[in-house]
């Protein structure tokens, strides 16, 4: 149970659960009886590199059954500093890769993906249009095997998008392609085999912590030959072998992530989580389904997004009014992205139960009074 | 005053205010009476936008006193990511850049550079060296203006080694040629105007707060093209026009900042905080010469660090009882660099003098056992 009286339905930084919140706080005053913050110590020091670190490590690597060939990454910047990343470690050999455009995140890491050169000439960085539209609603399409080059270096996707409400429920089959996948918005929220996939990676403030950190699985065959111009901070291969430590890493941001691995450990692991997503998401979708039109969703219900579900008001107008209930309910951060308007609600792990029935208890109500 | 009773000298992460760590920690429970946590606030929400973004961009120009012709930018990412970025933004005109060398720091920073191509050409990236050993300890040499090439892009300098202990005292005059400081371990802890200056960053986890987190202060005329494979979250004029806000910013480590930037204006400004740094290295220093050669410094006095403070034991032997002796007292990290061995005290903002006076008392009391 949390005593919390306000949410945030923020895409991220998003809320993290409260037990998290009371543990990182006593950890900032005093670490472990140590005496000093967690903030405060050393990165080469054992309480960091015998414990902090190598146990964090293992949490995420339990809870998402990483084998051993594949490494576990923890980086310094966000997703977008991913994106570019990705090109740098998985393109020193093919100059060919593929991306299929699901939406804004995808679309963004194709951009950056063709900033890249490789020795003077220009990788060929494709797009694949990876939605069709099914009665006026997004869906996503399914990907023929021949669309899959196979000289490609890999084939990229956004598993989830946070802005369309686009997510990927059977992901595409890629063959013998390393598949790529931004989860940033849904790791630990869903069951998966990582054997499928050849990087999977996401930023910390949706699911496991802070901004400004994020975490990078990626097969050990893959990684070791990097592009011009690429630091080791940036390099797959030194960070795996360096303990995600060349410089000093975001010591704070890993043992938060830790805090919330124990927490989703303890919660009954990914599969439980995976459940609550379904649970709040399905409260909201519910609402939306039964609301006879007064609630729309763009996406068709087929590959509605556990985490962010974006929707419209039939009367675009009364959005103010909604955003200003929902405001003096506690319910915050409702507001479409920039990008798009409209409404949306995002809720990651750090989601109570509570908070979705409130938001879904305030839909109704104001469907009720406005319909 | 400070209920401290362990102090770490570690070289980075280091110590934060008392109060800093006090109001982080309720910041992390409840921002500002919000009902949410500093670690769940929208980078897009008004409390970030309009708030601690701006305030702590502005409490550090004051600071500072950086003037309208500067930018003061956010990155995700230390100071090592840094050695990149700087290649990336000041290199797209001249292909020339001078790296002073003056140890660990500056031999990083320009090895990182030599990484950098330019449209398939070897960047010339120079070498002076900065050190010169007088009576057996290390000194900064005086770098003579016809060492400096007009046509170099910027000379580069690492304005305190945390590892060598050396420290400009006054700064190279390059004339015209803009000076790239990396003022990591020495920001808010002296006076120095940056209108002498091309570009001054410096990583947050030794005087402002996290690790993962870096500022750079760079003049406009300076910034704007970039090299190939540069993306945005690497472009100085990007995340200036962006309110350093490209992606998702480490807004728990810009939290932070500012809160230790206030507290710094409140503890008298950057003056107060040199004048403290000047007390807590002397006490130290005056241990090591009044020790009659017990202890010995290998930095010349001239050039001797006030915030890093290497020292040997005559009796090398003896290391170990030291060490065990100050973490008997609560004086943690006291170990050399694990590249040169030997002792180091780092003392930055968030050193209490309680500490300093302890150590000075440990050291003095060990010599007369022991000498």
């Amino acid at each position: 149970m949390t005593d919390r009286t306000v949410f945030t339905f923020s895409a991220g930084p998003a809320m993290l659960p409260d037990i998290v919140l009371k543990e990182l706080a006593q950890g900032i005053l005093n670490y472990n009886g140590t005496g000093i913050s967690v903030a405060e110590l050393s990165h080469r020091g054992v309480d960091y590199k015998d414990e902090i670190f190598p146990s964090t490590r293992a949490a995420f690597n339990k809870l998402l059954n990483v084998p051993e060939d594949y490494e576990t990454i923890f980086s310094a910047g966000g997703a977008t500093f991913e994106f570019g990343n990705i090109i740098r470690n998985l393109m020193q050999g093919p100059d060919l890769a593929q991306y299929i455009d699901t939406g804004y995140w995808s679309k963004q890491a194709h951009g950056i993906a063709k900033k890249f050169k490789k020795d003077g000439l220009v990788q060929r960085i494709e797009s694949i249009n990876g939605l069709e539209e099914v009665n006026g609603l997004s869906n996503l399409r399914h990907i023929k095997p021949e669309e899959i080059n196979e000289n490609a270096a890999f084939v990229y996707i956004c598993a989830n998008e946070t802005i369309g409400g686009v997510q990927y429920q059977k992901f595409p089959d890629t063959g013998n392609i390393p598949l790529v996948a931004d989860m940033s918005s849904e790791m630990f929220t869903r069951v998966f085999d990582i054997n499928n996939f050849g990087v999977v990676f996401a930023c910390g403030q949706k699911n496991f912590g802070f901004a400004g950190f994020s975490v990078v699985i990626v097969r050990k065959d893959l990684i070791g030959k990097v592009l011009p111009g690429t630091i080791d901070v940036q390099d797959y291969k030194q960070l795996a072998d360096k303990a995600s430590a060349i410089n000093t890493p975001p010591t704070v941001a890993i043992y938060t992530a830790g805090l919330i691995a124990d927490y989703i450990q303890e919660g009954g692991g990914v599969e439980a989580m995976a459940r609550q997503a379904d649970y709040r998401s399905g409260l909201i979708y519910n609402v939306i389904d039964g609301s006879d039109g007064f609630y729309k969703s763009p996406v068709h219900s087929e590959v509605r997004s556990k985490l962010n579900i974006p929707f419209l008001l039939k009367d675009g107008s009364l959005e103010d009014a909604f955003k200003q209930e929902a405001r003096k309910e506690g319910l915050l951060e409702l507001e479409g992205h920039r990008s798009v308007g409209g409404l949306r609600a995002s809720m990651y792990i750090g989601m109570p139960d509570i908070g979705a029935e409130k938001l879904a208890g305030l839909m109704q109500h104001f469907a009720q009074k406005h319909g």
